[in-house]
């Protein structure tokens, strides 16, 4: 449930605009990356003090800072405070939980993203709010814990190599949207291989524990839609109402980007699809195996039904029943009865039923 | 019943604009609070006489009136004609039960909200409507019953500190529409707690009460569903018409409304897909049981036919039954009926029906 | 069926325009009422002879005809040819069973509704096609029987209190839809009330009748559903196109009306959902039932099974059987089989089965 | 399924533009109908050589040809020459098997409908395509065969009363579309009174055969909805755009056609969840009359399981069992499944399982 | 699943822009074919060397350059520059999978259609990837493998005649964008024809296999879906942006293709429906059988059990049973179990059970 619903009534009646946090308590170390560079000079640091975190004074070079721990409210707010966000800005940083969403401020624009990823080890997926909020030279970027998809973006900004360090704060937005885009494709194909495994394995032996499987399935299925689905209006509203001041050339890369998130809506739904075949073809293989039980089973009751009544027959004490004293008369009996169940399995066989 | 359609018939032919209290007939006295302030000063009287009611003379001035219950109509009409609001808005803050819509009559807007609370003693959602009409510099709010989820900002105007005392009626109508929608919130986590307890209790043993429990929360999700989804339509044209004279700084404020309103319908959609799952689970889980049931005793009842049928066979009176006279027959007799029995058993575990 | 599909074969191929009843033959007579005023004065006449009726020469004075019956198509051609009506506002008039739908000539417009009653006799809902035709000053009110909703419309009237006498033609219009409108609550209320009437007894005994109660409000409510839904596109062109010279004061008034149609329409859908759930109920109690008789009654049976095999075999006739001669042989048999029963009956209520 | 999908793989990689005809082979010949009139005047002739056909040199005179029979692709591609119809409205008229559709060309437009009839024969609805061409004073109608719903409009025109003989080509497009639409009413009227007499048979013995009627119903709903649906599209479309050169007086007379397709198509949803309605009923009365069955058969089998274990019982061979040296014993013990089958019979009556 | 979903997990994190091949892996030949042409001459190469590939130098000629096989990026890569391709056109090309698309990049557009075939073989649909460049005055064509559905137009372009060689560029890609949609009427009538086989089929004798059947067409009519689908917003934005530079002459041509993708799309949910028809037709034919079976015996076994009682009633061994010393006693209890088993039949037939 967690995952569906962060739980934010603590919130409730609060002042607008105060940043809460409401993620699990934690007690990692926040840390903050910070790269300053244009096309012929990159500074890049790892773990800066807030202190030395400022508004860049030279607008010809692009700012981005990432910030790995949204829990030390104060340290949000100090920054929000160094770069002028807007106050609901600063409280949806803080408050994870939030729907993918992109918000104008004017001066500034704050996008909500859900990153996800895998978890081997719970056998699910998790996700992680990214705030990216972009300026007209500057990048910041937000996340709840360690460790991200944003590795490439690095190694491109150092490596020195194209497009990234010369098309500004509008290509960096790109740039992060599109990693934590690309990555779903990864989530996909981990759900994907499942769906393919359960439907080969229910295909040769279906069992309840199949169920529990799809059920999963089914699970994991709606939460990546539920972060995947608003992304669309939110990619498609950044196209459109030109906000966010981005320039002409990178216009054809966020459509880029749109086209992939409608393609995975497209997977997720083509997915969903696939898995309530899987259950339609569970439920039909058990009541189809459950049929066959009860058929074969009364069928034999059946054919024994009148066998014994033929034998209650000649069981009774009646003083005077012919038969009973004729020679043959147990032999003729069981040519009875075998005539009686040769005849009707002929009948079952011939209506179709064995 | 009672909750999803107010009766209204013997408001049927009236003329329109009249007045009509159409909730459960009440003795509650009506209380009027008022609070007038700039940045500077805060006036607050908490039981007014309706007499000392005025219009504000000194539009440099919010003026916010509260009123806790309209069934006595004549104060509505009263204060109605105070500040010159439409018969049409008269009548519909009279008249509860009203989907939530946004009306505007020109020089003044009116604001109808459901305002939820969780009924702890009959274990539902209450709901009660709550008016807000909207002029140049006041805001009247219209409540059925006393207690409500103003509190916070009650505070915070009276702790004179933040936006609330700068920013005019039309922040205060977003803080107390925020105070409402927030609010929301604490219901879907009460109901998303009895999901979760009800989902875990079902998987160790599933019971014909948990029938009932998934009804009941069918009917409040479909009751929270009915108050709110309106409310994304009403926020929408709110901030799309610029009507009620919303100034520019106070839009993203209601935009920050909407989008909790979006999210609280996106929880509710998901919590239906949920309770619908654990319909799902209930009737699979019963249908199950059901069947292994059957399965079971029948598998008994038709191992012993044969064996009934052996037993019939030789107690038939047939003068001549070789058989009888072998001093070893009866133990031959039991020993057919162990290899029957085995023999069906295992044909019955190699086709898995066991 | 007739009540959804009103026949019009016989006007197939007919020149566009032409007056066709299509109703059931009817012999009752047609009246005309006529009602003529202004703030100062009002004329009202019950049993008008068409000879009498003119087009408004005075168009400071607002003109109301009401017409009961549209049998005699000439009548209805003759007032067209008065009021100089559209040759297919005409034909829409005299052809009832039409959807409703508004319908702007230039000068004039068309309004066609559907005025619905609950008939006690038949328990169920009546239509009746109300056609409203509205020129600069007059309107033109058409229907297919006597007996309507208007009574409080002609005490407005006549007592000279209000706006009705004030605000010209287009409020009467407003007026007359209002109180069709406002009848719609009436049928809503005796809906829902069997509706809750009817999932009270079957929480306590559902029976067979039920479901032709389920069917029967069913059919009712798809009933009412298709006279309501177009209302809503209806009342949303009034107020867009600006048509039918409708005055801006006279505007929130409709709007006012259109919020009434959105409401009726949620609450039939909301009883729609509440009625597939007494479907359901019914489906699943009913299923319940009989597989409690089945589990029962095989649980009875399959302990008797082996009980009777265990007399079987000591019923058989075999020259030695070493038990039959033993003393207390035959209480020994009855003690097995007591203990085999009771073993079976605890091994089911273990597996709760019982 | 020749009628839902007409073949069309012949057609895969011609030209565009090429006229090929598509439908069965046909040995009719084709008829070329051809009026000419005016308010006055009124040239018509029946049987025309295409030598003869000429685009008109009088544009007061409206002009009306109507062929019938498109099998013979050169003669639609004569008369597409003389009248400058664009390469695909050729392609089109000789294609039949199109959806509903309107297209223009600038100077000319190209209206496709369906032209239903009730097949007595074969119990279906026959379709056919009429392609009707429009230019500033002419209009073009192809049929796929003799037999139409056009002779109305032919007898309106010879006995020259009435608008049609003033108002130009495009009220001669709308008396065309309109009596095609009209006819819809006659199927709907059919398809109505299959459903009720069907529902009414089936109330009092629903049986194997009125699945199969039910199936029916369901196909022929599903070719009409087909044939009608893009109906409404085209027909807004018209309005909307201002096409097909249609003047303002003209305009409400397709509006009118308009709202009768919005009517054909609701009642044929309204059709489609009555036939879902009378499948439900043969579901429910045929599974409901099964489980009757076996309800009865089992309780039966019940009662008689103890009475043969207490029959079984006193058939053993023991020694010694006292009851059966009592000379009242037999009669003891036909007393004693006296009592057990009215005990079992009481307490099955008590569960209301009987 | 591979059809369903190409891995592209290796992309996630690349610099975008960057043309990688994620298809199967291939080592069949590139091929590179050329046409360049106007209305007088025609120049075409079979195999062209990459090297000799340039961009029109005389925009008055019209070229045409397919590649089969998108396998050797780098030759992609080459092409992209030589036309001055954007980079994000060049990465979908490479990268096969893509959702149907229009992008329009300024001085130049991408198309991305899927090319459907039957593959008999493995009786499924393929799919293959057609990318389709327009600049100016030429058009590139990228296939994922030999063999496409080109030819008619090849031919078309040698022999010269008609609109092909006259109408430029844009004409060449509404041809090329034809013959691709045409072949999917190909595809239908191999899916139709199957329905049709299935449905006349399963009529007479409903099986096992024939669930596997409607399974396969439910997977390829879900895969086609998902193929023509996107394609109707493609062409309808093709027609509406004006985008890509077509003249207005070409606009009817693609609003052609764009009616012919909706009727495709139509027929595939028409097919849809039939499918599930004929999965309801399997169930109910399946459930009714199997009721069948049932209830012939249970009603066998219902009509045996009253009897084995009688028999069992004297075969108990009382000292004292009148009837067993009477001597017709043995034919009176033949008699009384005839009597009741005929009791029993006439019962059941009555109650229409047999």
């Amino acid at each position: 449930m967690a995952r569906f619903f962060h739980k934010s009534s603590e919130k409730a009646g609060q002042t607008p605009g105060t940043a809460v946090y409401v993620g699990a308590a934690k007690h990692e170390t926040v840390t903050v990356e910070r790269y300053e560079f244009d096309e012929v000079d990159l500074e890049c640091a790892e773990a800066v003090p807030l202190g030395s975190v400022q508004a860049p004074r030279d607008s010809q070079k692009t700012l981005w800072i990432n910030v790995d721990g949204v829990h030390e409210v104060d340290l949000v707010q100090a920054l929000g405070t160094i770069f002028e966000l807007h106050p609901l800005a600063i409280e949806d940083i803080a408050h994870t939980g939030q729907r993918p969403k992109v918000e104008d401020y004017g001066n500034h624009a704050l996008l909500v993203l859900r990153m996800l990823r895998w978890n081997e080890k719970d056998d699910q997926i998790d996700d992680e709010q990214v705030s990216l909020a972009i300026g007209p030279s500057w990048v910041l970027s937000f996340q709840e814990r360690k460790g991200d998809v944003f590795n490439p973006i690095r190694d491109r900004l150092k490596s020195s190599r194209g497009r990234i360090r010369k098309m500004g704060a509008d290509y960096l937005l790109y740039a992060l949207v599109d990693a934590i885009v690309d990555h779903y494709f990864v989530i996909l194909e981990t759900l994907g291989d499942r769906i393919e495994t359960l439907g080969e394995q229910m295909a040769e032996d279906p069992n309840r524990k199949d169920l529990v499987s799809i059920r999963h399935l089914k699970r994991e299925l709606l939460f990546m839609r539920k972060s995947v689905w608003p992304l669309r209006e939110v990619l498609s509203s950044l196209q459109r109402d030109g906000a966010v001041s981005i320039h002409e050339e990178t216009v054809p890369y966020f459509r880029d980007v749109y086209d992939h998130t409608i393609q995975i809506i497209d997977t997720v739904e083509t997915f969903r699809d696939m898995v309530s075949g899987l259950m339609d073809l569970y439920l039909s293989s058990i009541s189809n195996r459950m049929n066959e039980v009860m058929k074969v089973l009364t069928i034999i009751a059946t054919i024994f039904i009148p066998l014994t009544f033929v034998a209650g027959l000649y069981g009774m004490n009646f003083a005077y029943i012919p038969e009973l004293q004729w020679r043959y008369g147990y032999f003729g009996a069981l040519g009875l009865m075998g005539v009686i169940a040769c005849g009707m399995l002929i009948y079952f066989r011939r209506r179709k039923w064995l």
